[in-house]
Protein backbone atom coordinates (compact mmCIF):
# COMPACT_ATOMS: atom_id res chain seq x y z
CA UNK A 1 0.00 0.00 0.00
CA UNK A 2 1.38 3.53 -0.73
CA UNK A 3 1.81 6.00 1.74
CA UNK A 4 -0.83 9.44 1.58
CA UNK A 5 0.05 12.93 2.85
CA UNK A 6 -2.28 15.34 3.38
CA UNK A 7 -0.77 18.85 2.03
CA UNK A 8 -2.95 22.07 2.65
CA UNK A 9 -6.06 20.70 1.42
CA UNK A 10 -5.15 17.79 -0.90
CA UNK A 11 -4.42 14.39 -0.07
CA UNK A 12 -1.46 13.22 -2.06
CA UNK A 13 0.87 10.38 -2.58
CA UNK A 14 4.25 10.62 -0.46
CA UNK A 15 6.24 10.45 -3.00
CA UNK A 16 4.34 13.80 -4.47
CA UNK A 17 3.57 15.30 -1.46
CA UNK A 18 5.64 19.03 -1.88
CA UNK A 19 5.64 22.66 -0.43
CA UNK A 20 6.64 25.21 -1.96
CA UNK A 21 10.59 26.67 -1.95
CA UNK A 22 9.30 29.92 -0.46
CA UNK A 23 6.71 28.06 2.00
CA UNK A 24 8.23 30.05 5.65
CA UNK A 25 8.81 26.60 7.27
CA UNK A 26 11.90 26.18 4.23
CA UNK A 27 13.37 29.50 4.93
CA UNK A 28 12.95 30.31 8.09
CA UNK A 29 11.56 27.74 10.11
CA UNK A 30 8.96 29.66 11.05
CA UNK A 31 6.65 26.63 11.99
CA UNK A 32 5.67 24.51 14.42
CA UNK A 33 4.72 20.44 14.87
CA UNK A 34 3.86 17.73 16.82
CA UNK A 35 3.96 14.34 17.12
CA UNK A 36 0.95 12.03 18.19
CA UNK A 37 1.38 8.11 18.85
CA UNK A 38 -1.23 6.09 17.55
CA UNK A 39 -2.16 2.72 19.76
CA UNK A 40 -4.96 0.36 18.96
CA UNK A 41 -5.95 3.25 16.28
CA UNK A 42 -6.60 5.31 18.96
CA UNK A 43 -4.03 8.92 19.33
CA UNK A 44 -2.54 9.03 22.64
CA UNK A 45 -3.05 12.42 24.63
CA UNK A 46 -4.61 13.89 21.45
CA UNK A 47 -6.17 16.64 23.22
CA UNK A 48 -3.07 17.62 25.14
CA UNK A 49 -0.99 17.10 21.88
CA UNK A 50 -3.49 19.66 20.05
CA UNK A 51 -3.66 22.33 23.25
CA UNK A 52 0.40 22.34 23.17
CA UNK A 53 0.31 23.29 19.29
CA UNK A 54 -2.80 25.56 19.39
CA UNK A 55 0.34 27.31 22.52
CA UNK A 56 2.92 27.41 19.80
CA UNK A 57 0.90 28.75 16.97
CA UNK A 58 -0.30 31.90 19.30
CA UNK A 59 3.98 32.13 20.64
CA UNK A 60 4.66 32.93 17.61
CA UNK A 61 1.40 34.06 16.19
CA UNK A 62 0.37 31.71 13.12
CA UNK A 63 -3.35 31.81 12.68
CA UNK A 64 -4.46 28.18 13.20
CA UNK A 65 -5.11 26.74 9.36
CA UNK A 66 -9.03 25.50 10.29
CA UNK A 67 -11.18 25.24 13.38
CA UNK A 68 -10.17 21.84 15.95
CA UNK A 69 -12.83 20.15 14.77
CA UNK A 70 -11.78 20.06 10.81
CA UNK A 71 -8.49 19.46 12.10
CA UNK A 72 -9.25 16.34 13.90
CA UNK A 73 -11.30 14.89 10.92
CA UNK A 74 -8.07 15.49 8.83
CA UNK A 75 -6.31 13.57 11.36
CA UNK A 76 -8.47 10.62 11.05
CA UNK A 77 -8.88 10.61 7.34
CA UNK A 78 -4.70 10.68 7.32
CA UNK A 79 -4.45 7.84 9.78
CA UNK A 80 -7.86 5.91 8.10
CA UNK A 81 -5.83 6.49 4.43
CA UNK A 82 -2.70 5.15 5.32
CA UNK A 83 -4.19 2.10 7.62
CA UNK A 84 -2.39 3.20 10.69
CA UNK A 85 -3.78 1.20 13.73
CA UNK A 86 0.08 1.51 15.40
CA UNK A 87 2.25 4.33 14.83
CA UNK A 88 2.90 8.08 14.50
CA UNK A 89 1.01 10.92 13.22
CA UNK A 90 3.00 13.80 12.35
CA UNK A 91 1.55 17.47 12.13
CA UNK A 92 3.45 20.53 10.81
CA UNK A 93 1.92 23.88 10.58
CA UNK A 94 4.04 26.69 9.01
CA UNK A 95 3.16 30.95 8.60
CA UNK A 96 2.71 29.56 4.49
CA UNK A 97 4.32 30.81 1.39
CA UNK A 98 4.92 34.77 0.74
CA UNK A 99 8.10 36.31 -0.50
CA UNK A 100 11.15 36.11 1.23
CA UNK A 101 11.63 38.76 4.17
CA UNK A 102 12.30 38.10 7.67
CA UNK A 103 9.35 39.61 8.91
CA UNK A 104 5.63 37.72 8.98
CA UNK A 105 3.79 38.53 5.68
CA UNK A 106 0.94 40.89 5.71
CA UNK A 107 -1.56 38.18 4.15
CA UNK A 108 -0.86 34.55 3.97
CA UNK A 109 -2.36 31.38 4.74
CA UNK A 110 -1.05 29.01 7.37
CA UNK A 111 0.54 26.02 5.61
CA UNK A 112 -0.65 22.45 7.10
CA UNK A 113 1.02 18.90 6.91
CA UNK A 114 0.03 15.60 8.08
CA UNK A 115 1.74 12.42 7.20
CA UNK A 116 1.48 9.03 9.55
CA UNK A 117 3.69 6.15 9.49
CA UNK A 118 3.74 2.63 11.07
CA UNK A 119 6.36 2.66 14.25
CA UNK A 120 8.53 0.13 14.75
CA UNK A 121 8.62 -2.25 18.45
CA UNK A 122 11.34 -1.25 20.59
CA UNK A 123 13.35 -4.51 21.50
CA UNK A 124 12.72 -5.57 24.49
CA UNK A 125 16.55 -5.97 25.77
CA UNK A 126 16.57 -2.01 25.41
CA UNK A 127 13.71 -2.21 27.76
CA UNK A 128 15.51 -4.44 30.17
CA UNK A 129 19.42 -2.77 29.55
CA UNK A 130 18.08 0.76 28.85
CA UNK A 131 20.09 3.13 26.56
CA UNK A 132 23.06 5.17 26.62
CA UNK A 133 23.17 9.05 26.79
CA UNK A 134 25.62 11.48 26.79
CA UNK A 135 25.87 14.86 27.87
CA UNK A 136 26.25 18.53 25.99
CA UNK A 137 26.31 21.74 26.48
CA UNK A 138 22.37 22.98 25.47
CA UNK A 139 23.51 25.74 22.68
CA UNK A 140 19.78 25.88 21.77
CA UNK A 141 17.78 29.21 21.71
CA UNK A 142 15.97 30.76 25.16
CA UNK A 143 12.01 29.78 23.65
CA UNK A 144 12.39 25.38 23.86
CA UNK A 145 9.05 25.77 25.12
CA UNK A 146 7.76 26.02 21.73
CA UNK A 147 7.95 23.03 19.98
CA UNK A 148 9.50 24.94 16.92
CA UNK A 149 10.82 23.52 13.27
CA UNK A 150 13.97 25.32 14.04
CA UNK A 151 15.32 21.77 15.16
CA UNK A 152 19.10 22.09 14.10
CA UNK A 153 20.52 22.29 17.33
CA UNK A 154 18.79 19.03 18.35
CA UNK A 155 19.45 17.42 14.54
CA UNK A 156 23.56 18.67 15.69
CA UNK A 157 23.08 17.27 19.45
CA UNK A 158 21.70 13.82 18.24
CA UNK A 159 24.07 12.90 15.83
CA UNK A 160 26.82 13.47 18.32
CA UNK A 161 24.98 11.17 20.54
CA UNK A 162 24.26 8.42 17.75
CA UNK A 163 28.29 8.81 16.88
CA UNK A 164 28.87 8.40 20.38
CA UNK A 165 27.33 5.11 20.88
CA UNK A 166 24.69 6.53 22.55
CA UNK A 167 20.74 6.55 22.12
CA UNK A 168 20.27 10.58 23.24
CA UNK A 169 22.14 13.63 24.33
CA UNK A 170 21.29 15.39 27.30
CA UNK A 171 21.29 18.64 27.26
CA UNK A 172 23.56 20.70 30.55
CA UNK A 173 22.62 24.64 31.09
CA UNK A 174 25.48 26.50 31.66
CA UNK A 175 25.01 25.87 35.74
CA UNK A 176 25.71 22.16 34.99
CA UNK A 177 22.15 21.47 34.94
CA UNK A 178 20.06 19.17 32.63
CA UNK A 179 17.56 20.75 30.83
CA UNK A 180 16.39 17.70 27.92
CA UNK A 181 17.52 15.29 25.54
CA UNK A 182 17.50 16.29 22.13
CA UNK A 183 13.72 14.75 21.95
CA UNK A 184 12.97 13.60 25.02
CA UNK A 185 12.95 14.79 28.43
CA UNK A 186 15.06 13.80 31.69
CA UNK A 187 14.31 12.14 34.47
CA UNK A 188 16.08 10.98 37.78
CA UNK A 189 15.29 9.05 40.87
CA UNK A 190 17.10 9.95 44.00
CA UNK A 191 18.95 7.50 46.79
CA UNK A 192 15.59 8.26 48.68
CA UNK A 193 12.89 7.23 45.84
CA UNK A 194 11.95 10.63 44.75
CA UNK A 195 11.07 11.01 41.03
CA UNK A 196 12.90 14.23 39.69
CA UNK A 197 12.51 15.68 36.33
CA UNK A 198 13.19 19.71 35.58
CA UNK A 199 10.29 21.84 35.64
CA UNK A 200 8.56 23.17 32.65
CA UNK A 201 10.03 26.92 32.16
CA UNK A 202 11.09 28.26 28.85
CA UNK A 203 14.60 25.82 28.86
CA UNK A 204 12.84 22.75 27.84
CA UNK A 205 10.08 21.69 25.83
CA UNK A 206 6.72 20.38 28.11
CA UNK A 207 6.59 17.37 26.89
CA UNK A 208 3.03 15.30 26.53
CA UNK A 209 4.65 11.80 28.24
CA UNK A 210 6.34 13.67 30.67
CA UNK A 211 3.25 15.05 31.39
CA UNK A 212 1.28 11.89 31.44
CA UNK A 213 4.22 10.12 33.52
CA UNK A 214 3.97 13.38 36.32
CA UNK A 215 0.12 12.29 36.54
CA UNK A 216 0.32 8.38 36.87
CA UNK A 217 3.28 8.73 38.88
CA UNK A 218 1.25 11.44 41.25
CA UNK A 219 -1.82 9.01 41.38
CA UNK A 220 0.23 6.44 42.37
CA UNK A 221 1.48 8.06 45.40
CA UNK A 222 5.29 8.48 44.28
CA UNK A 223 7.28 11.62 45.39
CA UNK A 224 7.82 14.00 42.48
CA UNK A 225 10.16 17.03 42.51
CA UNK A 226 9.62 19.35 39.57
CA UNK A 227 13.17 20.61 39.68
CA UNK A 228 16.56 20.86 37.85
CA UNK A 229 19.38 18.01 38.76
CA UNK A 230 23.29 18.46 38.02
CA UNK A 231 24.88 16.00 36.04
CA UNK A 232 26.63 14.73 39.00
CA UNK A 233 23.38 14.05 40.56
CA UNK A 234 22.28 12.27 37.83
CA UNK A 235 25.16 10.06 37.57
CA UNK A 236 24.87 9.08 41.21
CA UNK A 237 21.19 8.37 41.03
CA UNK A 238 19.64 5.54 42.34
CA UNK A 239 17.64 4.74 38.42
CA UNK A 240 17.43 7.29 35.41
CA UNK A 241 15.26 7.39 32.44
CA UNK A 242 13.75 9.22 29.41
CA UNK A 243 10.24 9.83 28.20
CA UNK A 244 8.94 10.92 24.81
CA UNK A 245 5.93 9.78 22.36
CA UNK A 246 8.01 7.70 20.64
CA UNK A 247 10.35 6.34 23.80
CA UNK A 248 7.31 6.73 25.99
CA UNK A 249 9.14 5.62 29.32
CA UNK A 250 12.67 4.08 28.53
CA UNK A 251 15.58 3.61 31.42
CA UNK A 252 19.12 5.80 30.80
CA UNK A 253 21.68 2.87 32.54
CA UNK A 254 24.77 4.87 31.11
CA UNK A 255 25.31 8.78 31.17
CA UNK A 256 28.99 9.39 29.44
CA UNK A 257 30.93 6.64 30.69
CA UNK A 258 29.16 6.19 34.10
CA UNK A 259 27.02 2.76 34.59
CA UNK A 260 23.89 3.73 36.45
CA UNK A 261 22.76 1.98 39.44
CA UNK A 262 23.94 -2.32 38.37
CA UNK A 263 23.61 -1.13 34.48
CA UNK A 264 19.94 -2.45 33.90
CA UNK A 265 16.64 -0.81 34.21
CA UNK A 266 15.01 -0.50 37.58
CA UNK A 267 12.35 -0.93 39.41
CA UNK A 268 10.29 3.08 39.43
CA UNK A 269 11.54 3.10 35.66
CA UNK A 270 9.82 -0.41 35.22
CA UNK A 271 7.03 0.94 37.09
CA UNK A 272 6.24 3.90 35.40
CA UNK A 273 6.50 2.76 31.63
CA UNK A 274 3.91 -0.05 32.73
CA UNK A 275 1.71 2.48 33.80
CA UNK A 276 2.19 4.39 30.75
CA UNK A 277 1.94 1.63 28.48
CA UNK A 278 -1.64 0.72 30.35
CA UNK A 279 -2.57 3.91 29.90
CA UNK A 280 -1.62 4.76 26.33
CA UNK A 281 -3.22 1.87 25.04
CA UNK A 282 -6.01 1.89 27.48
CA UNK A 283 -9.51 3.60 27.01
CA UNK A 284 -9.92 6.96 27.35
CA UNK A 285 -6.63 8.65 26.22
CA UNK A 286 -8.38 10.20 23.10
CA UNK A 287 -11.68 11.98 23.02
CA UNK B 1 8.43 38.18 -17.83
CA UNK B 2 7.92 35.22 -15.38
CA UNK B 3 10.85 34.22 -12.59
CA UNK B 4 12.77 31.10 -12.83
CA UNK B 5 14.39 28.74 -9.93
CA UNK B 6 16.69 26.45 -10.07
CA UNK B 7 15.75 23.47 -7.71
CA UNK B 8 17.51 20.37 -7.81
CA UNK B 9 18.93 20.33 -11.28
CA UNK B 10 16.45 21.49 -12.80
CA UNK B 11 15.18 25.30 -13.99
CA UNK B 12 11.79 25.40 -12.99
CA UNK B 13 8.56 28.31 -13.38
CA UNK B 14 9.21 30.25 -10.44
CA UNK B 15 5.44 29.28 -8.93
CA UNK B 16 5.91 25.90 -9.27
CA UNK B 17 9.41 25.47 -7.45
CA UNK B 18 8.61 22.83 -4.74
CA UNK B 19 10.58 20.66 -2.76
CA UNK B 20 9.11 17.22 -0.63
CA UNK B 21 7.67 17.79 3.04
CA UNK B 22 10.69 15.53 3.93
CA UNK B 23 13.61 18.34 2.50
CA UNK B 24 15.26 18.45 6.29
CA UNK B 25 15.22 22.28 5.66
CA UNK B 26 11.26 22.08 5.96
CA UNK B 27 11.21 19.65 8.87
CA UNK B 28 14.19 20.70 10.48
CA UNK B 29 16.15 23.91 9.46
CA UNK B 30 18.78 21.45 8.39
CA UNK B 31 20.08 24.11 5.81
CA UNK B 32 21.94 26.65 5.22
CA UNK B 33 22.07 29.72 2.59
CA UNK B 34 23.54 33.04 1.34
CA UNK B 35 22.07 36.17 -0.47
CA UNK B 36 24.51 37.73 -2.78
CA UNK B 37 23.80 41.06 -4.45
CA UNK B 38 23.92 42.01 -8.09
CA UNK B 39 25.53 45.19 -9.08
CA UNK B 40 24.98 46.15 -13.13
CA UNK B 41 25.56 42.31 -13.67
CA UNK B 42 27.78 41.28 -11.53
CA UNK B 43 27.94 39.18 -7.85
CA UNK B 44 29.47 41.27 -5.13
CA UNK B 45 32.01 39.59 -3.43
CA UNK B 46 31.04 36.76 -4.91
CA UNK B 47 33.97 34.22 -3.69
CA UNK B 48 33.64 35.41 -0.06
CA UNK B 49 30.00 34.49 0.23
CA UNK B 50 30.63 30.87 -1.50
CA UNK B 51 33.63 30.63 0.78
CA UNK B 52 31.56 31.36 4.05
CA UNK B 53 28.89 28.67 2.76
CA UNK B 54 31.28 26.24 2.12
CA UNK B 55 32.33 27.02 5.79
CA UNK B 56 28.79 27.07 7.31
CA UNK B 57 28.38 23.68 5.13
CA UNK B 58 31.50 21.92 6.76
CA UNK B 59 30.56 23.37 10.20
CA UNK B 60 26.89 21.35 10.08
CA UNK B 61 28.90 18.26 8.41
CA UNK B 62 26.58 19.44 4.99
CA UNK B 63 28.47 17.81 1.94
CA UNK B 64 28.49 20.94 -1.22
CA UNK B 65 25.82 19.59 -4.02
CA UNK B 66 28.36 20.36 -6.84
CA UNK B 67 31.75 21.64 -7.24
CA UNK B 68 32.55 25.28 -7.21
CA UNK B 69 32.76 25.56 -10.66
CA UNK B 70 29.36 24.01 -11.68
CA UNK B 71 27.34 26.21 -8.67
CA UNK B 72 28.69 29.34 -10.16
CA UNK B 73 27.59 28.13 -13.72
CA UNK B 74 24.52 27.70 -11.94
CA UNK B 75 24.12 31.03 -10.41
CA UNK B 76 25.02 32.82 -13.66
CA UNK B 77 22.69 30.94 -15.46
CA UNK B 78 19.26 31.74 -13.01
CA UNK B 79 20.74 35.32 -13.26
CA UNK B 80 20.82 35.01 -17.32
CA UNK B 81 17.02 33.42 -17.08
CA UNK B 82 15.52 36.22 -14.96
CA UNK B 83 17.72 38.40 -16.65
CA UNK B 84 18.73 40.56 -13.22
CA UNK B 85 21.09 43.55 -13.55
CA UNK B 86 20.69 44.33 -10.21
CA UNK B 87 18.97 42.45 -7.46
CA UNK B 88 19.41 39.81 -5.28
CA UNK B 89 20.44 35.90 -6.08
CA UNK B 90 19.60 33.46 -2.66
CA UNK B 91 21.38 30.24 -2.57
CA UNK B 92 19.62 27.48 0.16
CA UNK B 93 21.51 24.15 0.52
CA UNK B 94 19.41 21.29 2.87
CA UNK B 95 20.54 17.95 3.83
CA UNK B 96 18.22 16.73 1.74
CA UNK B 97 15.21 14.12 1.54
CA UNK B 98 14.99 11.11 4.27
CA UNK B 99 12.59 9.82 6.19
CA UNK B 100 11.97 12.41 9.02
CA UNK B 101 14.50 11.47 11.82
CA UNK B 102 17.16 14.33 14.35
CA UNK B 103 20.54 12.08 13.49
CA UNK B 104 21.86 12.81 9.84
CA UNK B 105 20.86 9.98 6.70
CA UNK B 106 23.15 7.35 6.25
CA UNK B 107 22.52 8.22 2.72
CA UNK B 108 20.78 11.38 1.13
CA UNK B 109 21.51 14.06 -1.47
CA UNK B 110 22.49 17.44 -0.68
CA UNK B 111 19.34 19.99 -1.87
CA UNK B 112 20.14 23.13 -3.46
CA UNK B 113 17.63 25.96 -4.18
CA UNK B 114 18.56 28.92 -5.85
CA UNK B 115 15.97 32.23 -7.10
CA UNK B 116 16.46 35.80 -8.26
CA UNK B 117 14.68 38.80 -8.05
CA UNK B 118 15.23 42.31 -8.27
CA UNK B 119 16.15 44.48 -5.57
CA UNK B 120 14.14 48.23 -5.08
CA UNK B 121 16.44 50.72 -4.86
CA UNK B 122 16.54 52.60 -1.05
CA UNK B 123 14.83 55.75 -1.02
CA UNK B 124 17.16 58.57 -0.41
CA UNK B 125 15.25 60.16 2.73
CA UNK B 126 16.31 56.64 4.73
CA UNK B 127 20.34 57.17 3.50
CA UNK B 128 20.14 60.84 5.25
CA UNK B 129 17.96 60.17 8.15
CA UNK B 130 18.83 56.82 9.00
CA UNK B 131 16.91 54.38 10.53
CA UNK B 132 15.38 53.61 13.84
CA UNK B 133 16.58 50.37 16.05
CA UNK B 134 14.89 48.90 18.81
CA UNK B 135 17.10 46.37 21.33
CA UNK B 136 15.39 42.99 22.49
CA UNK B 137 17.28 40.43 24.65
CA UNK B 138 19.45 37.98 21.99
CA UNK B 139 17.71 34.72 22.61
CA UNK B 140 18.98 32.96 19.75
CA UNK B 141 21.11 29.47 19.80
CA UNK B 142 25.20 29.21 20.41
CA UNK B 143 26.23 29.29 16.89
CA UNK B 144 24.73 32.70 15.11
CA UNK B 145 28.30 32.24 13.32
CA UNK B 146 26.94 29.87 10.85
CA UNK B 147 24.54 30.73 8.47
CA UNK B 148 21.46 28.52 9.12
CA UNK B 149 17.91 28.65 7.85
CA UNK B 150 16.57 28.08 11.38
CA UNK B 151 15.98 31.58 11.45
CA UNK B 152 12.95 31.79 13.68
CA UNK B 153 14.30 33.98 16.37
CA UNK B 154 15.50 36.31 13.67
CA UNK B 155 11.91 36.27 12.25
CA UNK B 156 10.26 37.17 15.57
CA UNK B 157 12.50 39.97 16.05
CA UNK B 158 12.33 41.70 13.03
CA UNK B 159 8.65 41.47 13.23
CA UNK B 160 9.09 43.17 16.91
CA UNK B 161 11.04 45.63 15.54
CA UNK B 162 8.69 46.36 12.47
CA UNK B 163 5.56 46.74 14.91
CA UNK B 164 7.61 49.11 17.07
CA UNK B 165 8.25 51.14 14.47
CA UNK B 166 11.54 50.47 13.89
CA UNK B 167 13.48 48.81 10.45
CA UNK B 168 15.89 46.52 12.37
CA UNK B 169 16.07 44.96 16.22
CA UNK B 170 19.47 45.28 17.52
CA UNK B 171 19.70 41.87 19.73
CA UNK B 172 21.43 42.21 23.43
CA UNK B 173 23.63 39.37 25.26
CA UNK B 174 23.32 38.58 29.18
CA UNK B 175 26.40 41.37 29.59
CA UNK B 176 24.00 44.15 28.14
CA UNK B 177 26.54 44.30 24.79
CA UNK B 178 25.13 44.18 21.71
CA UNK B 179 25.69 40.98 19.27
CA UNK B 180 24.08 42.01 15.55
CA UNK B 181 20.40 42.84 14.46
CA UNK B 182 18.26 40.29 13.13
CA UNK B 183 19.86 40.59 9.85
CA UNK B 184 22.58 42.98 9.71
CA UNK B 185 26.15 43.99 11.73
CA UNK B 186 25.67 46.66 13.94
CA UNK B 187 28.45 49.55 14.51
CA UNK B 188 29.12 52.55 16.14
CA UNK B 189 31.46 55.46 15.95
CA UNK B 190 32.58 57.09 19.43
CA UNK B 191 33.29 60.40 20.27
CA UNK B 192 36.75 60.22 19.39
CA UNK B 193 35.95 58.87 15.62
CA UNK B 194 36.76 55.48 16.33
CA UNK B 195 34.76 52.50 14.53
CA UNK B 196 33.21 49.43 16.61
CA UNK B 197 31.61 46.45 15.49
CA UNK B 198 31.64 43.45 17.80
CA UNK B 199 34.42 41.15 16.68
CA UNK B 200 33.33 37.56 14.69
CA UNK B 201 32.99 35.00 17.71
CA UNK B 202 30.18 32.30 17.50
CA UNK B 203 27.90 35.16 18.75
CA UNK B 204 27.53 37.04 15.61
CA UNK B 205 27.32 36.07 12.00
CA UNK B 206 30.27 37.42 10.14
CA UNK B 207 28.79 39.71 7.59
CA UNK B 208 30.27 39.75 4.05
CA UNK B 209 29.58 43.20 3.76
CA UNK B 210 30.92 43.79 7.26
CA UNK B 211 34.18 42.57 6.05
CA UNK B 212 34.36 44.68 3.24
CA UNK B 213 33.33 47.75 5.52
CA UNK B 214 36.16 46.52 7.63
CA UNK B 215 38.74 46.24 4.86
CA UNK B 216 37.47 50.08 3.19
CA UNK B 217 37.84 52.14 6.61
CA UNK B 218 41.12 50.29 7.05
CA UNK B 219 42.58 51.02 3.60
CA UNK B 220 41.15 54.61 4.27
CA UNK B 221 42.93 55.10 7.33
CA UNK B 222 40.13 55.01 9.74
CA UNK B 223 40.41 53.42 13.48
CA UNK B 224 39.09 50.19 14.08
CA UNK B 225 38.05 48.47 17.45
CA UNK B 226 36.29 45.06 16.66
CA UNK B 227 35.20 44.74 20.44
CA UNK B 228 31.53 44.06 21.87
CA UNK B 229 29.77 47.74 22.58
CA UNK B 230 27.06 48.42 25.19
CA UNK B 231 23.61 49.65 24.47
CA UNK B 232 24.51 52.54 26.31
CA UNK B 233 27.36 53.14 24.66
CA UNK B 234 25.51 52.95 21.42
CA UNK B 235 23.46 55.26 22.29
CA UNK B 236 26.12 58.24 23.59
CA UNK B 237 28.00 57.74 20.09
CA UNK B 238 28.72 60.01 17.84
CA UNK B 239 27.26 57.82 15.09
CA UNK B 240 25.88 54.38 14.52
CA UNK B 241 25.00 51.95 11.37
CA UNK B 242 24.23 48.83 10.17
CA UNK B 243 26.01 46.61 7.73
CA UNK B 244 24.34 43.99 4.91
CA UNK B 245 24.09 43.30 1.55
CA UNK B 246 20.94 44.26 1.44
CA UNK B 247 20.96 47.48 3.24
CA UNK B 248 24.64 48.10 2.52
CA UNK B 249 25.64 50.59 4.89
CA UNK B 250 22.72 52.65 6.48
CA UNK B 251 23.05 55.16 9.43
CA UNK B 252 21.05 54.31 12.38
CA UNK B 253 19.46 57.32 13.76
CA UNK B 254 17.20 56.52 16.62
CA UNK B 255 18.29 53.54 19.47
CA UNK B 256 14.75 52.57 20.95
CA UNK B 257 13.56 56.40 21.90
CA UNK B 258 17.00 58.08 22.38
CA UNK B 259 17.99 60.10 19.24
CA UNK B 260 21.42 59.32 18.40
CA UNK B 261 23.61 62.99 17.73
CA UNK B 262 21.89 65.08 15.71
CA UNK B 263 19.33 62.58 13.79
CA UNK B 264 20.55 62.43 10.59
CA UNK B 265 23.76 60.11 9.12
CA UNK B 266 26.62 61.30 10.22
CA UNK B 267 30.23 61.69 8.21
CA UNK B 268 32.03 58.42 9.17
CA UNK B 269 28.59 56.53 8.25
CA UNK B 270 28.17 58.40 4.86
CA UNK B 271 31.50 58.45 3.77
CA UNK B 272 31.57 54.22 4.45
CA UNK B 273 28.81 53.42 2.68
CA UNK B 274 30.20 55.76 -0.52
CA UNK B 275 33.20 53.83 -0.43
CA UNK B 276 31.52 50.60 0.28
CA UNK B 277 28.99 51.51 -3.07
CA UNK B 278 31.89 52.27 -5.31
CA UNK B 279 33.65 49.30 -4.27
CA UNK B 280 30.46 47.06 -5.01
CA UNK B 281 29.60 48.52 -8.34
CA UNK B 282 33.06 48.89 -9.05
CA UNK B 283 35.25 46.27 -10.65
CA UNK B 284 36.95 43.55 -9.49
CA UNK B 285 34.49 42.44 -7.15
CA UNK B 286 33.34 39.55 -8.61
CA UNK B 287 35.69 36.52 -10.14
Amino acid sequence: MSRVAYVNGRYVPHRQAVVHIEDRGYQFADGVYEVIAVERGRLVDEVPHLERLDRSLAEIRIRPPMARAALRSVMREVLRRNRIDEGILYIQMTRGVAPREHAFPARGDTALVMTAKRARGRPPSVVEDGVRVITLPDIRWGRCDIKTIALLPNVLAKQQAREGGAYEAWLVDRQGQVTEGSSTNAWIVTKAGRLVTRSATHAILNGITRQSVIRLAKSDGLALEERPFTVAEAKAAREAFLTSTTSQVLAVTEIDDEVIANGKAGSFTLKLRALYLGYASGPGTSA
